[in-house]
């Protein structure tokens, strides 16, 4: 099995010019079939304020009204995307920009109204990632960079979770790569005291995260994160690997970060 | 030669949604292999308006600073390209996004400043369009629907007249394919009497073309297009036709609208 990395960038590395050009050229550089999953919801936010759609969440979910799913389809796929595709072509990575509906490359469905209205907000179809699409574009040696944005066939494009899509990319690539998944985001990894840089974890299985959870040392949203890199690695993803942007090359060979077993 | 049909379509159609529905349907129903070229100056003129953006032209042409430049990405790459993808997805047309970022597909030189600077407006490099994509993407089934922004290595997204993109892949595209280029605009073709829309001119030519300007039967917005059509086919296009979006059937089979000889 060839290797393949699946890197999931958040909002706030995209969001500082200088950070996000350290991490450009550090994901650039990773060897072999690469794909980037990019998050916004900052910039989102932002822009949103500027034209007057105000954000509104659920338990840290977006909800997505119909002006808020115009105006993240402007910042993920036009503002966040193309500025990652510009500057990764400017290095000489052949980056190429996805949607979910480009291709039809991420099928889902509009989450249907329970207690709580989330609007235009998608979860994957089982066998929704197109696989077919994704080799090609692979073995022609082009770097796929997904924004956050699935797609209902006769619906729209729908708002999903970056970690989640991620996720769903790795589990249907790991069938055909040896597929290392790598969750970047503002710490270098989970940490056993908060504010200590230097207690990184490096290793968390589902019965140390129950016991993490007991003991409280994660909570908030390293729940659904740890939750959905657990899910990653029960659904047969070869290596998932949680740190912090700057230290992209340390994640990949496991030297850095907390490793998902 | 496989024929290949290439469609520009403006923003006023985009702008208007049963039109645009009726468009999108009429596209998606072309034979064979085919590709879409947008625009959508009034949409981001629109939101640049919400955003206390001005939108300023020399000569038709718009000026792209740096803020124009973010909000154009915004609304060619994002808005616009994604609804088209979407709505062209939903009727089982297979269409997949792309700005000249994307995969180096559109490589361009930013517009030297004279007596004006354009900005961020890219003229497109001779040979600066990536044929091997464009010609797997047409292979796999893909219909590659492209907005108006260019690319310069080393550089940035750049904004390029859609009307001149469409008219390059057509140059680059038409030594491989029998390529008919279409532009759509809000007339059923050029007219003899400006308010007359049953006097299509059925045919064009150079000499033909200077007559109509001499005794002033075309002008204003018509110049660029005609001068741009008539570039196209002395570099080897095909077939080459001018009418209005509700004809595109009837355009391809040359049928209605004015061609290019």
């Amino acid at each position: 099995m060839n290797a393949l990395t699946i890197v999931k960038i958040g909002g706030n590395v995209i969001d500082q010019p200088e950070r996000l050009q350290a991490f450009v050229q550090s994901f650039a550089d990773l060897p072999g079939p690469k794909l980037l999953v990019h998050g916004g919801g900052s910039i989102a936010t932002r822009m949103g304020d500027r034209l007057g759609i105000p954000s509104r969440y659920v338990d840290g979910r977006r909800i997505t009204d119909a002006e808020t799913l115009e105006l993240i389809t402007m910042v993920y796929a036009g503002l966040v995307n193309k500025q990652l595709v510009a500057g990764l072509q400017n290095i000489g990575c052949n980056a190429l920009g996805l949607t979910g509906a480009d291709g039809a490359l991420i099928q889902a469905t509009k989450r249907p109204v329970q207690s709580i209205d989330y609007g235009f907000v998608g979860d994957i179809q089982t066998d929704g990632v197109n696989l077919i699409l994704l080799r090609q574009l692979l073995e022609a040696g082009i770097v796929p960079v997904i924004a956050p944005l699935s797609y209902e066939q006769g619906g729209s494009l729908l708002n999903t979770n970056a970690d989640t899509i991620a996720q769903e990319l790795a589990k249907a690539l790991s069938s055909y790569y040896d597929t290392s998944l790598i969750y970047c985001f503002e710490k270098a990894g989970v940490l056993q005291e908060a504010t200590d840089p230097n207690s990184v974890i490096p290793t968390i299985d589902t019965g140390s995260f129950q016991e993490l959870q007991a003991t409280g040392i994660v909570g908030g949203g390293m729940i659904p994160k740890l939750s959905n890199a657990l899910a990653a690695k029960g659904a047969g993803v070869q290596h998932i690997i949680i740190g912090q942007a700057e230290d992209l090359p340390q994640l990949l060979t496991q030297k850095k970060g907390t490793r998902i077993l």
